[in-house]
Formats: C-alpha cells, structure tokens, sequence
C-alpha cells in the first residue's frame, strides 16, 4: 500500500488523494522552505545571473539538492548574455535645490556617455499621458510617476508595471533622451527598485533609472514649483556571455518514473538586496514541496529545477526547454514558486479545462482554484505543458520586491511553509493522479 | 483691549489666557509649519553643520524669518569644530558568505587607517554583557545588538540609545579596536541611522559605525553559525574649523518687550535624508507657534532662535548662552521644537514647582502637564531659564530618525500643526502671565 492509499484508506470520504492538513503540520514542523530560502540569501545573497555570485548559487544548488536526497543532481549549460550595473548609477536634480536622487539603474538599460545625459523634465502618469504630449517629449527626460497599490495579487505589477517594463520603449520612440520611473513596489523606505525593461528594434535605446519613492515625491514637488533638469549618469550595460547553469534534481515516481511533474523558482536574482523573497523562497518551497509530495510515493517523478537568469532574459528556461524538447510530452504537469513567501490564497490553473479537473481533485477544499492565463515566467516558453501554480498573497512581496530591503528578515517563516505546503499538494495530486490535464496551446502567451 | 483679552472676554470662564481651539483652527488652516518644513527640507536638504549646506540653511532662514514678519532678524556667530564623512563608509563581513553591510559611521568617529580594522567580532546587548566578557574584548570588534521598541516618548531612545552614545567610549576602555551598533531605530527598511557618539579623554577613540537593522540581524545569525571577522574601513574624522551662524528673530511684546519667550529649534541636520523631521519640523514649529502667539498682542517678546549644530557639538547652544548671558535672566521661558511632526500628547516643564503653575494656566485642558527633568539639548546650557515643551507623540519619528529616510514626505500635515497651536498655546501664555515662572537652579542636567 503506497503512502498516499494508505491516507486515502484512513482519512473522511474525500475526492482528495492528499490529506493537505497533514501536508502542512509536517511542513510547519520542518521548517525546510523557510531555512533553505534563509541559507540562500545569507549564504550567498545577491546572485545576477552572470556574477561570480550567480555560479556560487549554482553551487550552493547542487550541494542542496543532493543533501536534501535528490537524485540525478547535475547542472545543465545555459548562456547568459550577462548585463552589469557599474560602479555609480547616478540621478541628480539640478539647480540651486538640486541633489542627488535615490536611484538604481534598470536591467538592460544601457549606460550614458562618461558626462551623462542632462536634459529638461517631462512628467507622466501613463502612456497616454506621454502620447499626448507628442513631440513636446523630444530632446527630454521622461518622468513616470505613478504609486503602485498594495494588492493581494499580480494585477498592479502588471498594470503599473508596464511604465517599467516598456517606459524607455515608448520615451524613445518620441524622442526623449533618457526616463527615469518611480519604483514599482508598494514600499516606503528610500530604496530604489531595479528590474528588466524592455527595448524594441529600431527604437533608440535610452537610459533608464528608477527613483525610490520618496525621490520621485520629491522630483514632482519640484516640478510644481518650475521647470527642472535632470542630470543622467549610468556605468552600467552589456557584459560578455557567460557560461552559467540551471539546476535539477529529481525524486523519481513509483509506478511513471519516466513522467515529470516539474517543480521550478529561479536561482538568479538581482544585484541588490540578497534575493530573498525574490526568489530565495520559491527555491525553498520548490525544494520542500518536492520533497513534502515525494515522501507520499506518488507514481510520477518529481523533478526540481532551478533556473539561471529568470530576471532579465528567461535564458535558463529557453535553455530547458531547448534541451528537454523531446521531453516535454512526458512533463504531465509544470509549476514554479516566484511570487515571494507569502501565505496561499487559492490555486491557479491555466486555462478552463484543467482548471475543471482540479476542481474535482480537490474538491471540498475551501481555497478557490480559479483558471488563470498564465503562471511563473520560466515555464511561459514549456510549449504545451499543463502550468499549475499556487496563488499567492503578494501584498508584501511588492514592498521588497527588488531593492535592497529584499533580506532574509523578510520572510514569515509560518506563511512559506503555508505556501510549501499547498505546492507539495498540488504537485502530489498532478503525480499521482491517472487522469493528466489537458495539454495547452502550443505557445502560451508570456507574462 | 489687547485680542487676549478679547478671547477672555468672549470665551467661556476659564483660567486659561488663551483659547487653544482658535489657535488650533489658524494652524490647521493656514498650515504655516509643514510648509516651512517642507521647503526646508525640498529647498536646502541635508544641512550638516559646518558643510556648505549648512550655510544655505541660515540665509533659508533668514530669509524665512523676514518673510514671515519678524524683526530684528539676524544671524549670531558660532564656530563649528566641523566633523565629515568620508566618501565611503565601509564595513565588511568576511569569509565565503561575506558581503558589505549597509552601515553609517556615526558622527565624531574617527576614520581608521586607510587599510581598515579587521578583526573578530563579539555581540553583546548591553553594557552588562560587555563588562562581564572584559578580557576578551582585548583586539575585537565590539557589536551591539539591541532593538528598539515603538514608544510614544523618548524613553527608548535613552536607554537603547545609550549604547551609541557611549558605545565606543565604553569598547575602547576594554581595549576593542572598533565597533558597530544596531541602528538606534524602529525603521525596518535597511537605512543605516548616523547620530554622535561620545569620547571620553584618555580611552582610546575607536571608529564606530551604525548597521541597518537587517544587517544587524544578518550579522546575528552568522555568528550563530560560527565566529565571523568584520573589516571596519571608515574615512570620516575631524574637519577644519569653521564659521557658521545661529539665526535670530522676534515677533516684539506689547508691555514688556525686553523680557523674554524664547522658541527654539536646530537648523543642522545629519548629512543624511532631508533633515524633515530632525529638525525641519522644529523650525516649522517654531516659526509658526511665534507667529500664531504673536497675533494675540502678549506683553513679552517672543524670540525665535534657530539653533546651529545641536547634532554633534551643541556650539549654537553654547554660543547663544555665552553671547546673552547677560540677558538670561529676562527670558522668563525657552521652549525647543526639537521632537520631529507628531501630534502633541501633553504639556512638558521642568521641575514640579513649574508644572504646577503651567497646570493652573491650563486648568481644564485634558492634556496632561508633566514635571520632566529637562526638554530641548539646546536649552540645557541655558543657566537658569524656565524650561517648557510640548510631548510630542515620537512614535513615528524613530521610524526615521538620522536615516536617508527622513524626507519631507514623512510629515504629517496635520499632526505637525497640531503640535505648533500647541507650542503657541504654552509660549503665549508664558509671554502674557503677570506670574512668571521659577528660574531653574544654574545647571540643569543635559540630556
């Protein structure tokens, strides 16, 4: 009798494989998410894909796995067009008030001439805020200004975002000479944040900085008295290619060892604060939720993989999935924790269909199991895997959300645990299961 | 009839001189004391004393004071033993999970030879813990690693802030070759606080350096996993000395213009932040309380003294004492705004023998007077001189206090205006009294 019919045979008439009360007592009492993502951060801390830090995670990695009873523990290639911050990002305020702004540099923004970028400006809200301002932006600095909301979920990273995500985009196509953005975070506390931004072909690529919040306050006080310039200077931009490695390890299935219920979270972070929230426990709660689902002997393997450089080019997921294509007909199931180490709200499922099915698995479950458009960024390019992923409550996530207040400290050590637990579950049900979800579209829409 | 006998003749039957809902009403509407504050801080910054931007503060503030309808404005000389931080305050946790902590030197430390102090650390919690290691401190760096509480008054900030005050001091004794504390704060935003530290003649002058509370904790649990070395490299120290100013105004009495009510406030900040709350609310306070007492025709004059370098040397204090001292003995009461923009919680006085007069002025107000044994620094060294304040609410202030963090943004509009009626409150009646105050014997203790 395996560990999970076992459960069957001694819990209440449920529909549910996987007594998730014991999941989590277990979970509660072992603490692995909460003191893995720990040792992580301190033991490593801060890790751009492509550092010196970044291979020292690939270490700390490998070593884990293999103390945590993972097998087939390895590393697989990934090349990582490494981009780097310089020694100095600098923003100041010119004048007679001026000083120098609270900033950090975004991922991929290129660095300025050695003199910098000094222009006039401009301040936003929004896109269209900028479009009607038309050719008035030319020759400027654009100003994004506009708070982000605490919320339980994703939808104001999205919305407020894309002011980071396309900001030095949509400057450049009108002209401007350099952006700067408020930070996208709920935070309050002087610390920039960092991030991607995206740049388009045929599009001038502009510096781009974030200003902490406070600064960015400070800079629209200053522009309601008058017109004010700004002085742009980033050492940052493009470093070599660099030689890197996603992480895997496996718990192998009773009965389908050759099916893969995937578990991910990246290893990479960014270079400031020591990635902790981001994405230190979502490699805690990957490790423990394999581990919490394997110790139930389901049929299919659980494979952990933790991937390099989800921050600025989704290069270890390519990667992955370059090098398993052939496989990815036997991933039954992929989920990855990136959403820091808040405690679950509910269960997310892509797509209406499978969402159905899990449903029915977990039926008599009081968290809601909503149908989602997508899941973790790694696993947006696994062309046709079934993506689960468990919701979770990011209301603090986005305080730390790359600054340097992203440190160990952070994490509630209870509400991980919480969060490990109802991945474990998750994965548990997705190996064990002889019904699989239905396939998806081959090229799931990215977030 | 003068318009406090207006009041009196309008109002209800009352002891109290002055209506303090009316005044309450003219702050809130005009809001006279956050927007000093604000321009302060958006306009001149940090204002350390004996910097460049200390100069800017007095022209600010006697531009401010004419503006606002004083005479007599002027500035008062006062040589400053100038402190300066270096270009880089660097402490350094070693070994293969090393990283730089973010850290501040605190103010009168030495810098340390160009190549840093090395050596291993000891954590402690207080003096007690420190003295019982004795021997062992010998070639150490010397950790003190104490939270502070959230508290509505200063009682924390005394008694957990006695380790900055006197932390070197006390480390180098036991021959320590450095040392680092746990910033004197309730912030949890990884903002290093700065604030003096005090030397005793014939110990050692060791370099001495805050650590934000996150490093702080990081530090914590790597000395639980084993012994840890830290390298101290801080190029702070002495500067020249130089020529500042305190400014000087008055709003003149109608019957007794030589006698005096003195509001004080600090015009130096620390070299951090904006210099908001410490002390940009003060002079808000204090600008604006004169201004709304004034309007109510006492017989005394109030005088506003905005005092240089309170932060670390106490020299506009002294200076202000040793160039009036002669005239000490007309100031009948000295208040100092010097406890950031909460709202006011009470009445404070030093000595019982005054609250007990302060409480018959205020019979009937809910506020409570309290004796204390001393208020404002830059009164201590005002021999004799009736001491008043308002107990500001400082529960947030301790948030801030010292950090990059202290920022105009973090003021209150209300609370800060709150606290000025009151202040106005107290100094109108200390300045239209027929009964005055008890001098204080010649020495009262300093804070």
């Amino acid at each position: 009798m395996t560990a999970i019919a076992a459960v069957l045979a001694a819990g209440p008439a449920s529909a549910q494989k996987v007594d998730g009360a014991k999941l989590l007592q277990r979970a509660l009492a072992e603490r692995g998410a909460y003191q893995r993502a720990v040792r992580l951060a301190d033991e490593v801390g801060a890790r751009l894909a492509g550092s010196a830090a970044g291979d020292r995670a690939v270490a700390w990695a490998v070593a884990e796995l293999k103390a945590s009873g993972f097998s087939n523990v390895h590393t697989e290639p990934v090349t990582v067009q490494s981009w780097r911050r310089g020694p100095d990002d600098r923003v100041e305020l010119l004048g007679p008030n001026g000083r120098r702004l609270h900033a950090l540099a975004l991922g991929l923004s290129p660095g300025t001439r050695p003199e910098g970028v000094r222009a006039e400006v401009v301040e936003v809200d929004s896109f269209a805020a900028l479009h009607q301002l038309g050719d008035k932006v030319r020759g400027k600095i654009v100003f994004y200004n506009r708070a982000m909301k605490r919320s339980t979920g994703f939808d104001q990273y999205g919305t407020v975002g894309a002011l980071r995500f396309m900001g030095a985009a949509e400057a450049g196509k009108l002209g401007a000479v350099g952006a700067v953005v408020r930070s996208i975070g709920t935070g309050w506390h002087r610390l920039p944040h960092t991030g991607a931004t995206e740049y388009e072909p045929g599009v001038p690529k502009i510096p781009f900085a974030a200003l902490a919040a406070e600064d960015a306050e400070l800079l629209h006080r200053a522009l309601q008295r008058g017109p004010q310039q700004l002085a742009l200077s980033l050492s940052c931009g493009p470093g070599p290619k660099v030689q890197s490695a996603n992480v895997v390890g496996e718990l192998p299935g009773r009965g389908h060892p050759e099916q893969i219920v995937l578990l991910g979270a990246h290893l990479d972070s960014w270079d400031v604060g020591d990635g902790a929230l981001d994405d230190g426990a979502g490699v805690g709660i990957a490790i423990e939720a394999a581990r919490l689902a394997a110790d139930l002997h389901p049929k299919r393997t659980l494979r952990v993989v933790l991937y390099m450089n989800e921050e600025y080019e989704l290069s270890g997921a390519k990667a992955y999935a370059d090098a398993h294509a052939t496989e990815l007909g036997r991933h039954v199931a992929a989920m990855e924790a990136d959403a820091g180490a808040g405690p679950p709200l509910g269960f997310d499922v892509v797509g209406e269909a499978g969402a159905a099915i899990v449903r029915r698995w977990l039926e008599g479950t009081r968290e809601p199991v909503k149908a989602v458009p997508r899941t973790g960024s790694d696993l947006t390019v696994l062309a046709g895997v079934p993506q689960l992923a468990i919701d979770q409550d990011v209301s603090d996530y986005f305080e730390w959300h790359h600054t340097d207040g992203d440190t160990a400290d952070k994490i509630d050590p209870e509400a991980i645990e919480r969060s490990a637990a109802a991945f474990a579950r998750l994965a548990a049900e997705a190996a064990d299961r002889d019904e699989t979800l239905p396939r998806l579209p081959p090229n799931p829409p990215r977030r």
